[in-house]
């Protein structure tokens, strides 16, 4: 059976981001779940992910750090608050900073593998490190500092 | 009439990247120009590009402020050596790092506008600073280190 992952306890009305959201149905619905002290997404390219035959665009990368760290964020505040992920109220991260290196190019044809780990948890914001494994082979390193969402995000 | 675009020069065999590639027929397809000594894209968002209802998910803003920093670092080294840019041997670049601060949240429903400036040319490496503007609204600032691409990416 297939084990929930944090993205299925978004609240609906912030369930459809393009990278993470379940509800979006042209978007990349990427999932992640603890695995002991680290985060762990593991997501298939589509082939037009493309930089150039054969090796992922960057964007895919960045996006993929991305929507990974937010994620851990709001499932490392509830794991610190002791609660479980569909208890009130609902956590949801947005992006600070992102910073990703690049450090060898990604094939396009395999699972790659987001790997992350919470640096520090402080007040709103929660910093997470990844790395990004295609193959078992380390290909870049990101950074993702987050912050609680807004209330303006949703209340429009 | 429509001026030729930085990514209209690149090569076929390097002309198919998801963000940027002209022959990317499911890509972002994104168009960079000099306006004086700045490089500018727009690019309006589709629908499923939200983080939430009404607002872009960062992964897009990591991904336009990627391949325009790719296309200036070209553009740029062209100009250095007062080549057209349909002159060999062809000029296409890579990420080794990018960095994205998100500002405050970026509208949906508008032009996105790049702006980017060359902040060093160091050998086979251009670093690029862009501005990511919504409706003339400061959003996001980006840095991005590139490096021409290594042989290995196009021989395979």
């Amino acid at each position: 059976m297939d084990t929930p992952a944090f993205q299925d306890f978004y609240p609906e009305n912030v369930a459809h981001c393009y990278g993470c959201g379940r509800l979006n149905e042209l978007g990349l619905r990427i999932r992640t779940r603890w695995e002991g002290e680290e985060s762990v997404t593991r997501f298939r390219p589509r082939p037009e992910h493309m930089a150039v035959p054969g090796y992922v665009y960057g964007g895919l990368i960045a996006s993929l750090v991305d929507c990974h760290g937010t994620g851990t964020a709001a499932a490392a505040m509830y794991r610190q608050d002791g609660r479980a992920m569909d208890s009130e109220p609902a956590y949801r991260f947005v992006t600070a900073s992102l910073q990703v290196d690049y450090l060898r190019p990604t094939p396009l044809d395999c699972e790659l593998e987001i790997r992350g780990r919470v640096l520090e948890i402080r007040g709103r914001r929660v910093t997470v490190e990844a790395t990004v494994l295609a193959d078992g082979v380390l290909t870049a390193r990101g950074r993702i500092v987050t912050a609680q969402m807004p209330d303006s995000f949703t209340s429009g």
